[in-house]
């Protein structure tokens, strides 16, 4: 049989199952987890093997040492899929919360459900563990699930949805409900982007390349986010104690993330007395600065920032540095520069901590706190599906209710409109 | 200059006006709005003068009279536009409301704030009234808007566009705020649907052919609605009267709307007697009947439906009538033919009404009322913006929140994450 024909054929019992899943109990969905934990820690021997067969695929293909890593699964790593299942399961079900509801002149009572999507694409990379993740929150929304993982992991990930697929069997639960592309072509996803009618939402995950893969190539809207260009702007009320432990923990504490910090913007007031230390602690935990002139000229160790730099996610221990004028200057660079990701202000004052949280619209916009905060877990909305940086459906970290819509109820005694 | 310069350079400072109107206060806003209705109102002679310009042209072009009517502008027509720009003005403000705010184990309070959406694309037909009441919405919510007209009306919108355009200048408000594209040709539309890094949403209003369009061509998320194939459902517990009261009112009332009836499903057991009854009523207030044959035997005046008859959105009195087993086979039909815009039971059994609100999923499920409530205004969202039947971001009747999303805020004393 062709991709096309089978991708589309996934695609359909997705959707018919999809009815099934959004019907389903909040006891079902969440034993239907616990028994995908234990299966998958019971069948770890069979599991390690179909991954050492990506392993090996993977060094004869020349993968590096990293990426190798990352696909590897053992015991332990098996141990930690399974207890984020359990973390899913424990998180409670959005689907039937009513979010609010009014009467009306004519005694109608109107309000808003919470209900599941439908069916949801995930396009991956090759990090196996994001097949059962993945799969999870959106079964536990009440979602139809498929998943299209990287070819470096395909056999990883078959064995995964293998075992998920035959605990929902176990269960009674329809197993097209969490469906894996089993081709590694990229006609897999091409197809899978055609399915308008029948998928509601995709979900990318991995690096900017393949999401701008996907959104160039989707009819089914997308829910992205290319990179985080984080700043903290420290204001001349600032705390600097607090100021610098929040940079070094942003800049440092993992740097290779999201939320990391890559620009921070300091008053011209802050300058004398902020500037100097900060470029002694940086530097000497290994960050290299690059900064504008009015920073050089109190810290010499820093490079010269170009334009390239205010708009860079350096992802590595590298850290853009610049003088502003006011807190209004701030705001400026990070409209013109940001990426809508995560900003921070640190600052004593009140009235400037009010208007920075009402006026900058980044998705996640924080006082006196370290931007590595902008996440699903850190904010308390359980497992992260993933972050959104475009304004539409979701903004900011994603979580379980983020793969629902509302739709409206009303609760009528015969009223017809006049 | 050619129109793909020119498009991108509205698009452009509209971005830029986007942000002086995410920061407007709610009585700039109000004030605003209320000056705009002032001044359609005084310059009432010179609309009507532009407007006969466009009718003109359109008799010359041979446009019905349905369609000339819809562009006419008389002041009669002016006074309502502007009574709607009035009713926007006494509608809560979205923006800055924090929907909820929560506090973490290490004492983090983050929150949800409503900010603006940014830019957005309203593209629409021939009816000028939208370009003041589609504006008057996105302005209010904070956002810039670009709006693209029929060519029928260009006149008649280049002229309200440039009486609101003066208000926001005499208020000091960028005009850049609300622009119109001033371009017939179609490749005005099609820049448009290209600017993706300027323009956030792009709504279009009119029929099916435009809205495929639009989203076949468009890089930027759409919000749309092609049909309303709504349904009523006569369960066998259903009080007839009732019934027949709400059917009759979904079906006539104004049967050219998306949320008019288009098809009844009705109970095995309440068929012999309600549909002798509903037959006779319905025929002598003109409406064609088309039954599958176990409606045909009790009413021998409906023609036999087909396929086509359960996917089709008539929008005149005709109405497509089907016997089904129960409540589940209602919900299958209803999943297999509807659009997910309404569907209504009518039953005085409570636990039916309970669940067909839990497990039918269309964007309005309703018990004992009329869909043609299915509407912003009538379920109380005050003015219409449009209706969403796909599920991302909106799903429904949208009103002004729907123009909003929603950011995280997070309130810290110096916390950094382990």
């Amino acid at each position: 049989m062709n991709i096309a024909v089978q991708v589309a054929q996934i695609a359909s019992e997705a959707r018919q199952a999809s009815f099934v899943m959004s019907r389903l109990g909040t006891k079902a969905k969440n034993d239907m987890l616990l028994a995908m934990a234990e299966a998958l820690q019971a069948q770890a021997p069979q599991l390690i093997a179909e991954n050492a067969k990506d392993l090996e695929i993977g060094r004869q293909k020349g993968l590096s040492n990293a990426m190798l890593d990352r696909l590897m699964l053992d015991e332990k790593r098996i141990a930690a899929v399974a207890d984020a299942l359990r973390e899913v399961a424990a998180l409670p079900d959005p689907v039937g919360e009513v979010t609010k509801m009014w009467k009306r002149p004519n005694e109608l009572m109107v309000g808003k459900m919470r209900i599941p999507l439908g069916v949801i694409g995930i396009i991956y990379e090759a990090r196996p563990n994001v097949t059962a993740d993945a799969a999870a929150l959106c079964l536990k929304a009440g979602n139809a699930v498929i998943l299209r993982g990287g070819s470096e992991a395909i056999n990883s990930n078959l064995a995964i949805a293998g075992i998920l697929q035959s605990v929902m069997a176990k269960q009674g639960i329809p197993t097209a409900a969490l469906s894996l592309i089993p081709f590694t072509e990229r006609e897999g996803v091409l197809e899978m982007l055609k399915q308008e009618e029948l998928i509601d939402l995709i979900i990318p995950r991995g690096g900017e390349s393949l999401i701008r893969f996907v959104v160039e190539n989707s009819r089914i809207p997308v829910i992205k986010h290319y990179k985080g260009v984080c700043h903290v702007y420290v204001d001349d009320k600032a705390d600097f104690d607090m100021a610098e432990r929040i940079i070094i923990n942003a800049k440092t504490q993992r740097p290779g993330v999201c939320n990391a910090l890559e620009t921070v913007l300091i008053h011209k007031d802050a300058a004398a007395g902020f500037i100097p230390r900060i470029a002694v602690t940086l530097s000497d935990l290994g960050v290299e600065l690059r900064g504008d002139e009015a920073f050089r000229i109190l810290a010499p160790i820093a490079k010269a920032a170009d334009e390239s730099d205010w708009h860079a996610e350096y992802l590595e221990l590298i850290l853009a540095c610049k003088v502003v004028d006011d807190m209004d200057a701030a705001i400026a660079h990070i409209n013109r520069y940001g990426s809508l990701h995560t900003e921070s202000i640190i600052t004593s004052d009140y009235s400037k901590a009010q208007r920075f949280i009402r006026e900058v619209n980044s998705s996640c916009v924080m006082v006196n706190a370290s931007t590595r905060f902008a996440d699903g877990n850190q904010l308390g909305l359980g497992a992260e599906i993933g972050i959104s940086t475009t304004k539409l459906h979701s903004f900011g970290p994603m979580g379980l209710e983020d793969l629902t819509t509302t739709k409206f109820i009303v609760y009528g005694d015969g009223q017809v409109r006049e």
